[in-house]
């Protein structure tokens, strides 16, 4: 493979740009050409695709987003979008292509790989949701970010004796509520995979309140749950009586230079994505497991560790979905004593 | 005087701790002793006051919210609030008291002195809105820590093409929506004390796309002026068609450790404070002009350069009012070009 | 097993604090009482033993350092100081110890095992040099440090085109110095695992400023291949020309507010620690592998996975020692081209 | 005026992006075309000279350095070198110039102004040491990096029972020790402005430690003085028996995004400096006194306000030259009681 390209899609991740430094880096290192893609597979149908050397990359491994932008993108699902795309591949002699995203990505990965273009996946999002990885690229920055707001959450609750609700971001994926909770020392974590009790809830604020003494709560809720603003209006239903207000992190957990272990397993990933091209390996998608770079593809059987399944009807079944670790919503009911 | 007391009032602000440090250190320096007093008028009136030495303050300048705790407690506006106060103060045999917290705090100050207790006022609050100081405690921490914030969400509004309605605190003011608009290069800055076109408003986006090739907008909003929410549904009526998101960043401003301007304004007006109350001064607020620092007194007449003065019919003028820089807000619209 | 104390020993790292509160916080959610001992083993030794509630953790999550302070005690190595701290802790009915720290802390550790107070080990020291865990309490955020400053520093030698030697913690492990370097994109990075070519250090930055137009250059250097300064006579010894600087990063990357995943992993270590000696269990030392709890034996044979070992004369081996890893160290190499 | 050019010079400060983007976006705005100058009056002399938009500034406010590259020239303050660089000015059709950098770059803005070339001054350095105005871009940047590394050591300086030297840059001023030394809760600050007894300074870590039970200390200490291990030294000569370890902090101080502060007086500033080009003025540096903008002319009479005036033999005074708050060395030592 003499020349591949590299696109973001899907929401955007602090680390994507050290993911995409790495796969330039690592394929110049390795003889080939590098073009990027801007705005992911819409970029891609639109020829929007340009060389990217060594040096356009030399300053982007600190910075939060994408500088090849992200989007989506559905009519890429439809044979009508990947066709006018591979047109734009060809055109620009490009053979491999690295896809950073969300699992919605991987399927364009396939697509092409299925066309003769042979493509890689590496997960790129800060909810940590995507099969076949133990860690996605933004992870650990979103969490971060998350803890540093609720450390500025808790001066001014604990000054003011106040209860906050936080929501965090996580549609499907309770993770960044789970990370973010336990290391923030939230005295409640409220996440989608796990049924909660809200007159538990507010009766575990009053006997803080009344038997240690304790004035200020915190709670850390999972956007997939409901939003903070509903959540708070249940409590007060059951019978909270404390000084509640609601905060919404949104979109600030996407934003930022990533930490540094996003920026190193960005580089991790990207390196081995184009060594996996190198090899005409495609229709894969890179993960982390037990600290060790592994690769899965993207379709096939179980059997095959492959991340998705197609049923007969043409469904698409994901193989061994990611999980939360629920173990670590018990360690902090432990810790909130 | 041989023994004062400190207490933080109203809304918590970064560099409160910072301020109670100066006040105990600073006293002790002067041979004097002194008391701490917990959520401000309430705990004075509960007896809730303790010794404070110079050890218990040691690691304090760095933390955010007031280990002092505050709240707002209205009845300390009457005679017989004030008198229950004045009878723990003796009960202490505290003479003198600094307050730290808001011009509604001053209040309280006016009316101790009055009843022969010297009380002095500092101003802490983030909104920077209290007459009599260029600067209030807190202020440059809740801009800084907008900016921070902003930062992150233009990576993300950049990387999708995205407009940000990002609403800041400022019920009054627009001071933190000016300075944190300009420092994070917002493309627009709506505050109170100015009025706006929301047509105006939606045109500039569309205008900035079409014209300037700008795909991303960042609309800092001073919560004063309406919600982000109800802004951005007015947006969308005045016809804007771009992606539209609103982040409120609330709470998060009041916390987090206070930048080194507001720790090195707090520890100069904090000892100042007490410097004022070993000469048997009261009912005066500090500030800072000029990068100096300056007192006036609470109440009185605009001639004696008074913050408040009382009408005949007791109501109270604010002599001087505060006035947030607008030639800023003319600034930022040279600089969004 | 009624009441347990907890110390920390050797170098204090980040994660120490959210460890205690984790040990204090489980192990009364189990019924125990817990004691923290101040100064480590010394402190143990003299009796500065005071019990620890669920509050007094409150809000120590987010503190860097120890605030049980630490110390290295040499004199525990010794039966005399053991039989003094036993002493110390029969006379306050503790019954089982968590020491957090170092390996050097483990030792005291397994004595007191021995001696009837099972005692088990936290790693915690930024090094990451610890056998038995994947990870230690502390390495997260030093790395996080470095990284930040290593950003600081680009933006300095990026505008006036130099070569700056940034020497960071590790005395005999490379990890702080590959992580870092990775993170911050260095060009070269220099640990004490691998052999390297002063010359070729300095040919490689001749070479990328003649053939890439780079007029910058960051090399990361650990602390225990040699200092900064002799590493930068040696470059200019071998030819160098470049505008070289040196900074020596040193103790700052020890303290500042632990990272969300060392406050997580520190949490998770203390609350496993805690159940250990429930269960009666010491002399084993927890750690972190494959992103799962696990512990080992102290010492004991290799074959029984101890840590160490002892050999027939007393010397003490260490059983399957930390290794770095060193394909990071390759990693970085293709993507510095 | 049609056409200016912008250009950085000397030691690069956090800002100068910033107050670049601002005198871009206000030329712009103001019917002007920009050129940048790379590197200075280096890149002058070599045409290094090239078109400005507005979008090219786009996300330049939030980054540390700048991104004109910066470099020290004495060649410039020879007419030769200067008749050199107007050469390229006149090719390039620029009109005025603004010169963003510490005094010495003012020299240059004076001689082109002299030659028929307006050129304003902006002070940009982190060391707060320029005639003529009250801060310097990069100063508020450099000490609140300061004041957290001075968090991040007392940390691990409290954890241990240490002291801390802790050398921060400052040749000539003292501004940035005494500004983190308050803010950081110094124990002592040294500063060239002020006489300091080695004897006293080894006294007062002792009595602290005997007296107040302190066992960890911190001094700032400004490079003008001596170098922090000389600093030690002599320390350990005047009889100080702590455990006494140096930090120099060094480079980092010069990187790093700008504080909003600067952000805010950089865009600020560089408007200004526009508006008086627009105005055809030259041969004037900008500045804020009094948080109000003021320009000086950079040669001139003490009377007129001129910041440097030349001798018959030629010789370069300082009218008026910038003097640090001594007032805040007597504060902190009121407050370290």
């Amino acid at each position: 493979m003499k020349r591949i390209a590299v696109l973001t899609s899907g929401g955007d991740a602090p680390g994507m740009n050290a993911a995409i430094r790495a796969v330039v880096r690592k394929a110049i290192s390795e003889g080939m050409e590098v073009y990027g893609i801007n705005r992911g597979y819409a970029g891609m149908v639109d020829g929007d695709i340009f060389p990217l050397g060594s040096k356009e990359v030399g300053d982007k491994i600190s910075r939060g987003g994408t500088f090849l932008y992200s989007a989506r993108y559905p009519e890429f699902a439809q044979l009508e979008g990947q066709l006018a795309g591979i047109e734009q591949l060809k055109k620009h002699g490009i053979e491999g292509v690295v896809v950073i995203g969300g699992d919605g990505s991987y399927h364009g990965a396939m697509r092409l790989t299925e066309h003769g273009f042979p493509a890689v996946g590496i997960p790129g999002t800060i909810d940590n949701d995507i099969a076949g990885t133990d860690y996605t690229i933004g992870f650990d920055t979103a969490v971060n970010t998350a803890v540093e707001a609720i450390d500025k959450l808790r001066d001014t609750s604990s000054s003011h004796g106040r209860t906050f609700v936080v929501e965090v971001m996580g549609r499907n994926a309770g993770d960044i509520a789970l990370w973010a909770g336990i290391a923030s020392g939230a005295d409640q974590i409220i996440v989608p995979e796990e049924e909660f009790d809200i007159e538990k809830v507010a009766s575990t604020i009053q006997y803080d309140f009344e038997h240690k003494g304790k004035n200020h709560h915190i709670i850390v809720l999972a956007e997939g749950v409901m939003s903070g603003e509903a959540f708070a209006q249940k409590l007060k239903e059951a019978g909270d009586k404390s000084d509640l207000r609601v905060t919404n992190l949104g979109h600030i957990l996407r934003g930022g230079s990533p930490t540094a272990r996003d920026r190193v397993i960005a580089s991790w990933m990207g390196s081995h994505a184009v060594e996996l091209l190198k090899d005409g390996k495609g229709g894969l998608a890179v993960g982390i497991h037990n600290e060790e770079l592994v690769e899965s593809p993207i379709l096939g059987t179980a059997e095959e560790g492959a991340l998705f399944s197609l049923t007969e009807e043409g469904k698409i079944i994901v193989n061994n979905p990611h999980k939360a670790r629920l173990d670590f919503a018990a360690l902090n009911r432990s810790l909130s004593q």
